[in-house]
């Protein structure tokens, strides 16, 4: 298996959103050939692909027929069918991350059985069956409700602050967790290959939209100390090892106003609070993750410069065909790069795209994001 | 034209090779459409384009028919049907850089010409038509004997010492140039819009490999004095001028031992010499490129992070399908990004791929770069 580069070794993902089409850009510099799994006849990482085929990344028989020739096989999005990776992994096709981990993922309650179970800190929680159950914490609301398996991209998420909230709860098996009250949302990505060797990138920080829930700012590197960035990196190689995990796993941590970190999500593949590594960092995530699944070295996670990445939402009140605006004016900034995820469509809140502006000086570099922040408008033609 | 981004808008490139393949990799992240022209049913740039289309860039039927419902074409090489794109350029077809000054750059003689009457230095030359021509400059031998047209990644190019020489030299219109004792090979790149925006690249360093008359190594930045930069890019910024150049320019000099510089050729496109701007610099020569020729903003040139670019090359004394051998050990090296070409085929000297090294300290970088280049091998399957 040493032998990937302009061969005919076939890589598989399963999704063709923007991460899928980020990493075939990382992979191009390897010449591994990638093909894609996704519903539809187009989608981000379609034109880029080697082969892409229109296939339910959820069914069974949609996942094994796209699956039985390819070498290795990963994911770009964990809503994918469980046991048709399982079947592959025993016909001995690679599957990282591996799909028992996938599987673990996708459940938000096993997340956190398995923290609790390896003494990984996270808040405090509860499971439930059903809205009804919610009633038997009443005392101890606030919560956040989170459903066990479907949410994404700030769906499935929901603050229930008193008892008049209850009604709009979940009716679906989801945790109840307890509200922290946090200083920072900070994130690091870590990887690991087969033989074992593990990196972590630098932590960074994140800046939610409230009404979204969707991180608009994310700063490299985060405003901590030491201490804090050696304890955060520590609870993520804490949990890739313990899991046995191959490929990049992304860590969501709440840094609490008493100085204590408390794991929020895990994603097992490239995510959002790693996108500005690809002008940023030395290696981007999607090549660290490609390294990681094909168990070659680690590459080099320190930062180059400064970065802030901007995440482009849909605007309110526009849905149809995209027309971006403001782009000239956003490009005649210093150290701006866009990243146009090619979806024709936009509608409130989708991700569109993102803006990494690099800055020797972070502060400048913050500076500049909210000009692009300001300036630039997803929208849809009149 | 303001709506390049997710839409129908329509980019061509007449050529196919490794500098169409990473110019795609920049322009996914504006989404602006890719379209390919190269003979042949596959090359380096052809799975990841929008489309490809099989013809002959130096045939006028295949470049006009390919041409005519583009909005903007590009070259990635220089050897093109200048006619076709003249005939586009009329109909309203944007052709950056513009086919006359293409032209104009196919002709080494000419190149020299324009060099003389707008003083910028270049070495003396004489211009022939034949061999024959050779020996009514017998006494100022030693000549380098270039090629008007068609020379390419170091064909063309033959070095004529004395008498002897002669026999050995192209019976072909031909520049004869006086050898220059050089201290030091450079090169800038610089960009310019259809507004007249200027920006040039900081000065690299480079080291050719004697015998191909290939670059081997390229360091950023180049070591020498700020005196001789701005000099340098002085000299660039005046001949994109003079040109009226829209595009990206690469201007290779030498540094004399007086410390005079003398241009030595340009290039109508992204270039070898500018490999390194992809991890190196804030905006790679690529994106640089695509901002020129769609009257964007240019983008900020500064240096992130010093580098060294190193070529692969096929080794000598093999050819047919292409394996390299040493990745794993060059990617266990900090900061070693490699790009591999997509070439199924290797032959002696045949650019193969390119490998940047980042690293805070050029020293470094160097000393890792001469690792790489002893490590990795490219040769063919046995």
């Amino acid at each position: 298996m040493s032998h990937f580069y302009s061969n005919n070794f076939k890589l598989g993902i399963l999704g063709g959103g923007q991460l899928g089409r980020m990493f075939i850009q990382a992979a191009i510099n390897f010449d591994v050939n990638v093909h894609i799994l996704e519903k539809g006849s187009e989608s981000p990482a379609s034109s880029a692909a080697f082969s892409y085929t229109n296939g339910d990344i959820q069914n069974f028989e949609d996942v094994y027929n796209f699956g039985k020739d390819k070498d290795v096989l990963t994911i770009e999005i964990e809503n994918v069918n469980i046991p048709a990776l399982k079947k592959l992994e025993q016909e001995g096709v690679k599957v990282y991350p591996q799909p028992h981990i996938i599987e673990l993922i996708q459940d938000k309650g096993a997340q956190k059985a398995f923290y609790e179970k390896h003494q990984i800190p996270t808040a405090p929680f509860y499971l439930i069956e059903n809205r009804n159950e919610i009633s038997s914490y009443i005392t101890e609301l606030p919560f956040m409700q989170k459903m066990r398996v479907g949410g994404y991209d700030g769906k499935g998420v929901l603050a229930l602050h008193d008892e008049n909230d209850i009604i709009e709860g979940f009716d679906a098996p989801s945790v109840l967790e307890k509200f922290v009250d946090f200083e920072k949302e900070l994130a690091v990505i870590v990887a690991r290959n087969e033989n074992g060797e593990i990196k972590t990138f630098p932590l960074v920080e994140q800046e939610f939209n409230p009404e979204a829930n969707l991180v608009e700012f994310l700063f490299s590197p985060a405003d901590i100390n030491d201490e804090i960035s050696k304890k955060a990196i520590a609870i993520a190689e804490q949990i890739v090892l313990k899991l046995d995990f191959v490929g990049i796993l992304a860590v969501e941590l709440f840094l609490t106003k008493d100085n204590e970190l408390l794991v929020n999500e895990i994603a097992p593949r490239p995510h959002n609070s790693g996108h500005h590594t690809i002008e940023g960092n030395i290696t981007s995530q999607f090549e660290q993750h490609l390294r990681a699944i094909l168990n070659l070295p680690l590459g080099c996670t320190d930062i180059k410069i400064p970065s802030v990445m901007i995440n482009l939402l849909g605007d309110k009140g526009y849905s149809g065909k995209v027309k971006y605006t403001g782009m000239e004016a956003i490009l005649a900034l210093p150290g701006v790069t866009p990243h146009i995820y090619g979806k024709a469509e936009t509608k409130p809140f989708r991700k569109m795209g993102h803006v990494t502006v690099v800055n020797p000086a972070l502060n400048k570099a913050k500076e500049i994001a909210i000009k692009v922040k300001n300036t630039i408008r997803v929208q849809s033609e009149s």
